[in-house]
């Protein structure tokens, strides 16, 4: 069953800067092959459940062994069984929209 | 690891009528003998990681298998090394700050 | 327009006890006068949009004003011009459809 | 007060096709003058409190005016009073990170 989520993750108990810890989670998802985009406030991934689910949770493992005592997460996801539907897809098809509507 | 998860099933498809799905995934995580409890928005469930995400993958295969040919999911998470507190602490925890402050 | 809102917050930057908050944030949510129930990872409100949304905004200037210099927050939120549906409704139909599934 | 959300709207109720009122959000949030970027999963935002949350208030009317019965959606969103960062700044911000880590 493919996937395509958007991951949140917020370091608790670490101070406020959050960035090196959002890094350390996209090397992970680099790691394990899978697409990716990091985007304002979250990174879009697309792949297999198992493959993304464990990217996710190595991203947890990682950034508590980089002395996170907590981590809050966000995911939304998504899965469809109709047809195939790349993430680039769905940007197209919003956009596409748009253009037909003269934006 | 453990996981505090809290997660929101929306079939995408299948009219405006929710709750028979809802009701199939609660089954499901009853079935993996995890403790979630139902809210009005979603589902709280703890447990190991991957028993957690199992369910919640299988919660999707059960969905679509009802004929959702889409599914939007919602999930928010929670992990901690520093100590073990069970979601009725996390609960109890508010209250009693609550309690404290003559509410 | 009717909203039910699923809240949770996310203070940056003050350790990683939460609860005293999100506790401050019940206080606000109960003094806005909405119906609001604290679960294991949020709090589910409901009313009209305006009420609702002006509540958890005094909410996140209430936890930057108790020195919180960051907050992230997840908000799931649901609205309907079908039907009015409580957030007791949603739950009891969940109920009733486990029931007569004989769970 | 500045925000910085990220918001995914889920028209329940009218088939599985959802562009066009992906659509017709990005027309409110851009004739809103909001600074917004459309993503695969959502779209981030950023700006004023009121202004944000009128705007994502006013895709909820529009999207119902379209014949959407139910919707479902999820804002992330993040306040800071420490310092003022942009959207931009945050991508930024991992990406020299990632830089400085080799990758």
């Amino acid at each position: 069953m493919n996937v395509a989520v958007d991951v949140t993750i917020v370091p608790i108990g670490v101070g406020v800067s959050l960035s090196s810890y959002v890094a350390a989670c996209e090397k992970v998802f680099a790691e394990a092959g899978l697409k990716s985009v990091l985007h304002a406030s979250g990174t879009d991934i697309e792949g297999e459940w198992d493959e993304v689910f464990g990217a996710i949770k190595r991203c947890h493992e990682v950034v508590h062994g980089m002395g996170a005592p907590r981590i809050s997460a966000t995911i939304k996801l998504s899965t469809r069984t109709d047809r195939k539907q790349s993430n680039e897809d769905k940007i197209q098809s919003v956009n596409s929209k748009l253009k037909a509507a003269g934006k």
